[in-house]
């Protein structure tokens, strides 16, 4: 199926290289997963690679978690990712002025060098857009950053009022792949898709095939109910990996996102 | 003098032992100067010690923007600043859950190990103060955490209600060393002094000697203004280090500071 056909105005109304990417890899695997890579050990990353790699279309890394980290081996994760057809996001929340941002995406990780998507808070102004954006246009390299939108950890003050003006600043930027929300609250999706458009995509943690099973109290959504609410990729983390078997797994997430888009 | 009779209330009411290192290091180099350590390279940062090390008390680094950083040269450099009697501070901006934050002080940079202060956004919590403060313990070692209350970047979201939020779960948090407030109104000053109340530091940048003299329309506060407003800190950049004589110059800012401090 052609990715035009299955995302409708999110393809026509999304016109960076990146966003592009994402809807057409996510054709290509049938999958709206992205897990989230939580492995200290490079031996970790190219283990989920092998086991789930086929099911999922992006990865979430915290480059700087990984304890046996050498830019060596991390060159060769990123090119076991993309002969894996996954994108790399790294999950960095870039939260400083534009010029600094784009000089952090360089020094000794160089998450410029092999990033697709960063996350990045607006708190510091829209300007971090455009530095992330520069810095990847130093290497000669595209990629998206995706906004905090919504987060779902204790005491955090994206309240409404904030998350309508990174909505409104996010949307208007050329440079913006996109929003993160919340995806355990469905009828909430609703509310940030409307106040998104049919523009930027809109990735959401907090989802799980077993509903209502988190640990320490937290509440999950149904990745059926998350994509069908607005949402574009479901992450995925301790859902998959601490599955008895996470390539089944991971193949049970990718049909439910899959199926829920294309009854969108 | 004594650290406790200048610095009074602030002294009485700010018991965690990296605000008293600074009130100590402050009385002993009778400076409250930070030095912006805008440097790419391990020479230049070697050299701004050299230069200008005996008029500051701390200097605010980005260990990330170093571009021939090793773990080596970081270790000598930071060895060199604490023979200088300076508090490093490196301005990370750290913005993700605790958990994250936590392990992000590790990693390859290794801030944990070195880092007298850090920069933190509450954006996702006040969890993270307590991550960036058990990071500091897994090693053993103390630190304090600078709250972003205001920035003076274009369109940043660091708006009142925000600041008020940020102030009324940091003044109430132990692990909380400060905040970072605008250097550049000492009226807008007063007030976040009045909110804070008289416990905690608060650190300004957007002050200079040569008022008004700033690039691109930065407008900059008189140092003396600011700590005589309630700031407890100057970080200072290109006022120094891009002087004709940043040694006589930091001299100057250290000054100006400590005068102020007094007759507060």
């Amino acid at each position: 199926m052609q990715a035009e056909e299955v995302w409708g105005q999110r393809w026509t109304m999304n016109t960076l290289p990146m966003a592009r990417a994402y809807m057409e890899v996510a054709c290509r695997k049938q999958s709206l997963v992205c897990l989230a890579a939580d492995r200290s050990t490079m031996a970790g990353l190219f283990d989920l690679i092998e086991t789930v790699g086929a099911s999922i279309a992006a990865l979430k890394t915290h480059v700087d978690l990984v304890d046996d980290w050498t830019p060596e081996a991390w060159s060769k994760f990123c090119a076991a990712a993309k002969k894996a057809d996954l994108l790399i996001f790294e999950d960095r929340k870039f939260a400083d002025i534009g010029g600094i941002s784009r000089k952090q995406m360089a020094g000794v990780y160089n998450i410029r060098g092999w990033s697709d998507l960063v996350t990045a808070h607006l708190i510091s102004g829209p300007d971090i857009v455009d530095g992330l954006q520069a810095a990847w246009s130093d290497v000669g390299r595209e990629g998206g950053v995706l906004l905090l939108a919504q987060m779902s950890s204790r005491g955090n003050l994206l309240e409404p009022a904030y998350t309508a003006k990174v909505v409104a600043k996010g949307k208007a930027h050329s440079g913006v792949f996109g929003f993160i929300g919340n995806g355990s609250r469905p009828d909430e999706l609703v509310l940030l898709r409307d106040a998104v458009g049919d523009g930027k995509l809109i990735w959401t943690p907090g989802v799980n095939l077993a509903v209502g099973d988190g640990e320490m109290g937290q509440r999950y959504g149904h990745p059926r109910d998350a994509v069908l609410a607005g949402s574009d990729c479901v992450i995925v983390g301790s859902g998959i990996h601490k599955a008895d078997n996470p390539g089944e797994q991971a193949a049970a997430y990718a049909k439910a996102s899959w199926d829920a888009l294309c009854n969108r």
